[in-house]
């Protein structure tokens, strides 16, 4: 391997930039998770992570990915036949769809094109036909991370209240928790589904699922099978800060500081950075006359954006040269936007001028792939990064 | 809490003394998983697993624990239903006994007492009545944790090879794995459960199943529900040295590290390393004419001692004094075994001084305990150790 | 303090951004500097760092700084009284100016307006008149920190040969070592002084001086008190890899790393990145129509440019505002030019993204710290940049 | 090399066992020497300096290692031709005089033994003869590192105030620091010399001097030629908690992390650790019937210990067959005791259980290495600490 000088801009929607104090952290030495030591590390962690997920309920702390604690949600809550009711939104979206069939879940899905989010009152209206209450359970993405598109959390709510409908709200914010706002207990959300390698800034290999106690009171009845992802020994051990299982150690010493670090910045500030970050990215976009795939502007992402490319071009090519020439990661086009887009990904530990220097690889890297576009890009995002500083933000936030 | 200066001794049979090398490659910043750079990795990574694991097929690596590559162990290879015969040996076997029949499968559990590992012959004698081979699995523990005894793998091969029964063969490994011999191809072993925190020198968070190709074959028909631990979407993306998910990149890159020195040691010397620090611990215990856990000879662990305290003593207080006084964790009892016996575990990177010090420990706990018991167990140890130079072992395995 | 989340840009011109790699290695366990490991760690650096001056004699490594260094080239070669030419190029010259003559040493100082290098013309000249050879050692500045002007090194050596000059020829290399090339072999060069944190890629600490056979031969006359900086010891316990007084250890872990990457990619392209990161800085300046401090062309530094603010700005306020809004460092004009520049530092571990969020930094600190200029620099330098991009300098390098 | 499992055993009496927290926070990215992250740390470090050094002046931080903080001490209060009176205590004292004589100094040495300390009535004498007060500076080392025999700087002090002579008072405190008390201002000692790598628990690369007033004041008029060492530029501007040159960053972060170890644990159960882990070393040494260098017990040293070897035994040999065999350091025999005697430093971050552990290394290295000895050291070490445990000395301390 090439050994490159310089720090490589990982600028993909996640893993993203782990700050060097998180990863210090993780590198401290393993200990005892029985002892005192990790113990009061819990109990700075697990009320910290509530505030964090805005959460009433505890939050469940896996040892796996974002796709184990999609697993949890559904093994905790639901039995074999149960029908719910889920929405496409894009890649992650079926990938939720797929294992909930794996489970022998009766999923019905409600179809979409990939560049919007999911539409309350389509939701709204398949829940007041379902006079019988057979839908149990509504799932659905919140940022999805494979189109830059954000669904609003609330008026799904809204939808479930108006209809006065008892099914369990699950909601996938591996990309928007620590990102953009979140109101799990707000919003009445019963199971929130989480990763650590996103917003939350810590290399992957943390899951977790804020659970309501409606989520509780149905895990009780929940007859799909479950031993590693159930809730309940977790929550038991918690109670005196422990775990049933070896939990993943080095990863909690980072998610400690992780933690730390969002109570000191104050999650409205980080919200206003992701919002102000992404304003940016897609000013950048629209000046070089490239499409978003997200179609509607209300549902713009915070936290990622996926780029379409011209007629003609192969979205991968382009990444691969950025990849080669300026050694910089973006996300590949997932499923069937396979070479059609880019995704930037502007979320976790980042300032202006990281910001600045992604679209100036992209803006080098689509001159040097000969992609079809308008000079400016950067130009324009500078204009507005300068104008409106983060200073205000911050004020903003205080 | 209270500063220490020194180094804390985690002397627990897990998590183990993670190297400083492995600890700070883990503190590399985290990269694109589906990038060259760690496609490079898992080059490096999946052939020296196989080495390491003496394993002709694949070794899948999981975001998650040991527990989570016992679950995925079963229900890649099961059925609901299906007749799985087990061997109490412990508190471990205990709960894979119990995770078996969360999964529905029928579990026939031989009795144990919880000082000897699983009895071949017994085994045999089950195999060779199940003439209808309803039997569609044998599952044991290799080293018994809460025991500290090690169950001979190659003898249950035999027993299933005698009775030409083709039931899968189901290992448990996690505290043997890299610490005392374990031959997956020769023995026949079909699916190996493994993790990062013993042996391996790692922190946890990483689980692992070595699987033949009867086990791929079994995995075909298999009907529990899967799909976190499906081995199938993993091991095809591990051809493009790829995952379908993000795993647990930073783990990874301290993988890669564990492997190298497992290579560069040699896996001979590390048996023979261990074997002898068993062999001082046991020393140091009989000299303190305190009683083993390990009621047998033949199958004292190599990773692990459980030391039993005399009628009227607490375990668990003499372990509290040891790491108020002396800094030091050992395991707790566990199960049945809860204030009866503390364990002192002997795996991972160790060599002589940190012995001497884990038993040093040991002897000032049992003096300011007031545990009744004789002194001169470090005395006898040292001497063994001085007299059997790794210099020996170190010769014994070029 | 704040939390920042996100990179700090240092853009100072040293200490510079240290490689992960570099830090990670800074933090193993300190060693016995007497043992077989620091040996063979020495056994790398020395012929490494050897290869890294172009140095046909030893290279002395210090526990101390760039001054010191300077210090050590002094008190090693001369006497009390002895006369030293030196030249004025900034700051930094100023320093060594004063420092030579503590030491009681009789300097020469031609001078100059800080906008300019030394002029060998004058140097030739002066040297020609002193046909006694009263002048005992030329000392210069290859690179001028304050202002950005590279002198012309082998210019003032064939100054030297001109007039078959004995003078001792010493060069400060602090600000271009692993940044521009200095042959110090082929130049002559008697004694080059060095620093760890600049184009070495290294946390402060250390300083170096690559030393002649000349150099040697007048050490043994020189009659300056010295100890802690004397080679002679150092060099003697060297030949045994080892050290006369207790070396930084912990630093020199990072130099072994430091040595090895710019082995593996090459001193000629480290040089073609530099010089092409040097010219995208002054194309982003030109764009701006702010004036260099540099006057001519063929003396721009390709490590640290000198940007004049115009009239009536300070220049500390705007880098504050970078600081503040930005949380990007930029250098601060010294001595006489304070308040009138600010300097971006371009070497050592440095890529493209990082140099265009540099610009980026500097061009909306600019808008809003109000000072008067064109917009544009940034677009022009990422021009220049995607044109030529680095894989032709790679390629040039091969 | 050999790759190594286990930690290695750093028992040399510096550097010592840097605690991960501190190697952690050293490998943080370096940062502009001239902001105000940097003036924060200073301003947190310079005062806990001062306490740590119990002066009422202020500690200068070189960049450098213990030798060149002797130097400063010359060079910063003396004049070429002064008088100085030294004591020769051993190795470390020699180099101090040898260092001072290069300095033009005239040094008188009063003679020793290598087994006593300074003798304060011999000292006294000298004074009281000196009524002219011809000497300008006493210059003894507090604790003899190549011995383990400590001074009894008070008492010196005495002598100096019993004659009332002017001189300065002069003291290294290089491996006392942080182990052993030393009281600044009460003791009225003008200049420490300290070092960071032994009891700062720090790798080397600081160097340090403690400051009176009386020490500034002969400042001013000594003539000693310094530039690099000169205290006065660095105190004007740690006025501003920033330095005139580059400091040690890096090394600077973990002396912050340093520092707040000792205010966490205490000055006071630092230095009761300390002398119970010095006994329980001494005690180990008699029951072996080995001899210590150290003369007298009122002498012995808290931070290191030298062992006498057997009459044909060579101290070399048994040292490499320790590191060989037990992978552990010891310090070498120095100067005249060279092959004479080893060294047990047990200074710096250290625990019982560490200490355990090196004892049974040298036993064990004993036995093996054939020298003849009593066995038993380890055995009446840990009866010492498990009677007297840490717990009296926290107690003692709160």
């Amino acid at each position: 391997m090439t050994t490159r000088l310089g720090r490589h801009f990982i600028q993909i929607p996640g893993p993203t930039n782990v700050p060097d104090r998180v990863l210090r952290a993780i590198a401290a030495p393993t200990i005892d998770h029985r002892g005192p030591e990790f113990s009061a590390i819990m109990q700075d962690v697990l009320p910290g992570l509530q505030r964090l997920f805005k959460s009433a309920g505890p939050v469940v702390i896996f040892a796996g990915s974002g796709s184990g604690a999609w697993e949890a949600a559904l093994v905790n809550t639901l039995s074999p036949g149960d029908k719910v009711l889920m929405a496409e939104t894009g890649h992650f979206s079926n990938l939720w769809e797929r294992m909930a069939r794996k489970f022998a879940l009766d999923v019905e899905y409600l179809p979409g094109d990939w560049r919007g989010g999911v539409n309350p009152a389509r939701v709204e209206a398949r829940l007041a036909e379902d006079k019988a209450h057979a839908i149990k359970a509504v799932a659905i993405v919140h940022n999805e991370t494979s189109t830059g598109v954000t669904s609003d959390v609330a008026a799904i709510r809204r939808a479930l209240d108006q209809t006065r409908h008892p099914a369990l709200f699950l909601v996938d914010a591996i990309s928007s928790l620590g990102s953009i706002d979140l109101r799990t207990a707000e919003w009445g959300i019963d199971v929130v589904v989480g990763g650590s390698q996103k917003g939350l800034m810590l290399p992957p290999g943390l899951g977790f699922n804020a659970v309501s106690e409606k989520a509780l009171a149905a895990a009780k009845k929940a007859k799909l099978s479950r031993s590693f992802w159930d809730w309940e020994p977790i929550l038991e051990a918690n109670k005196a800060w422990s775990f049933p299982f070896t939990p993943n150690i080095n990863l909690i010493f980072g998610l400690k500081e992780a933690v730390a670090m969002f109570e000191e910045v104050g999650l409205a500030a980080v919200f206003a950075r992701h919002a102000r970050h992404g304003e940016a990215v897609r000013r950048a976009v629209r000046a070089w006359d490239l499409e978003l795939q997200a179609a509607n502007p209300a549902e713009y992402s915070a936290s990622v954006t996926a780029i379409r490319v011209p007629e003609g071009v192969n979205a991968d090519s382009t990444r691969a040269v950025i990849l080669e020439d300026f050694d910089m990661s973006l996300g590949a086009g997932l499923g069937k936007l396979a070479g059609k887009v880019f995704r930037i990904g502007h979320l976790g530990a980042l300032n202006d001028l990281m910001i600045a220097g992604t679209l100036a690889g992209v803006e080098m890297g689509l001159l040097r792939a000969q992609v079809p576009h308008q000079r400016g890009g950067v130009l324009t995002a500078l204009d507005f990064l300068a104008r409106d500083s983060g200073r205000t933000a911050k004020k903003a936030a205080e």
